[in-house]
């Protein structure tokens, strides 16, 4: 048996997210339907975790095992070529048979896009959000160190969002500003649903000056979902690196 | 009469061009419309030129004259808000009543992106062309420099093209290097249709090896179309800014 890993880039405008579901468009069913046909069997892919829907991807990274033994170019030249340009594999590599995607991992960085200007720019509204105003970025900072160190995150998560645990260790949150972007990249050993979304619209709110940074050390005490900002657009998310 | 000068950016993978026709959606159609709802009456956009279906603008320029005498903020605000998210108007002027976007244009500057990779990048696909394998940069920066000055650009135009006249002054070709993408920035008095795409097209040949960048000369000299290079597809390309 041969455990394959993936690593796989996506725009996630189109899709419903990474997970298969009976409705609509997901990556997960794309990049199963394609093994499938280089195989010749179905197999399952195991991803590091899910992607809500239009939110991107530079390195998700997912495995499945079968007994074939293709070469390596199969599955990532081979795959791309069936799948839609929004979609491709960047790397295929032979993982240690009890490696898993999921429970292997020991972190990911999430890279979060936003722009300022009066107007949205068309070239950058599908993979970042658009803001109007000014930002304080000092206290935007200074709210995003207190994220850092390991916490329950009870308030920065969906409501939706079934996991029992809600305690995550974030091991460093950056601003960064490259041109006429700002990314916010939010590295840690696990996210609950939505939390990193969560987390940079409750960041915006303290740089539009609607509460102050402080409010992160007692969101972080609270645990009150209600008392936490917006849940920012997915549009501006990108699932960046896991690793293991 | 008031002169409205716009300068407009636009995705364009999802249209036809800038150019109204009689199928399928025009940038210049939507914004017309919108301009029409607002307005009340029927205006004519008139560009600095056209761009090809998939080419994208941060900077189209466009004029449309009228009697009404709406706030400027109506044709930026009011107009995006009848705009789909991939066209927005970034500004609005009013200009001198002999202001004409397409013959009171100096010069315009067009940005083409080019990506280096074994797989494609997703989240690059729409705005820059994906290449294979290693460019000579040093032999491409060679073959720019040729392109600088007053020649007859005959064999740089598509086969459609009608234009007379075929004499064209590029003042600078400039290659930079950004993060992952490598820019071919080209800044000129006017262009004929698809010249960029045909200009990058052959600097690309060349940086293959394909073609030593004294070509670049000879074809200046001989305007053999069928010598140059391919033209560039259109989803790299990108008119930046027009200047009066």
């Amino acid at each position: 048996m041969n455990t394959i890993r993936l690593t796989i880039a996506y725009d996630g405008t189109a899709y419903i997210g990474w997970q298969r579901q009976a409705q609509g468009a997901s990556i997960q069913q794309l990049i199963e339907g394609a093994l499938a046909q280089i195989l010749g069997e179905t197999v399952v892919l195991h991803s590091s975790g899910r992607t809500d829907s239009g939110v991107h991807a530079l390195g998700m990274v997912a495995h499945f095992r079968t007994e074939r033994n293709l070469p390596l170019a199969a599955y990532r030249e081979g795959v791309n070529r069936l799948l839609p340009r929004d979609v491709a594999v960047q790397e295929a590599l032979e993982a240690p048979a009890d490696f898993h995607a999921r429970f292997s991992a020991r972190g990911k960085w999430y890279r979060y896009a936003l722009y300022q200007g009066v107007v949205c720019s068309p070239l950058l509204d599908r993979t970042a959000w658009h803001l109007r105003g000014a930002l304080d970025w000092t206290a935007m900072e200074e709210g995003a160190r207190l994220f850092v160190g390991t916490h329950d995150f009870a308030a920065f998560r969906s409501s939706g969002c079934e996991a029992k645990g809600t305690v995550r260790e974030i091991y460093a949150v950056d601003l960064v500003r490259e041109g006429e972007l700002l990314y916010i990249n939010v590295r840690g050993s696990g996210f609950l649903r939505n939390m990193v979304r969560v987390m940079v619209g409750t960041l915006v709110e303290i740089g539009m000056g609607k509460r102050p940074a402080g409010d992160i050390g007692r969101l972080l005490e609270g645990g009150d979902r209600c008392q936490a900002g917006r849940t920012a657009p997915s549009r501006g998310l990108c699932l960046m690196e896991v690793w293991y």
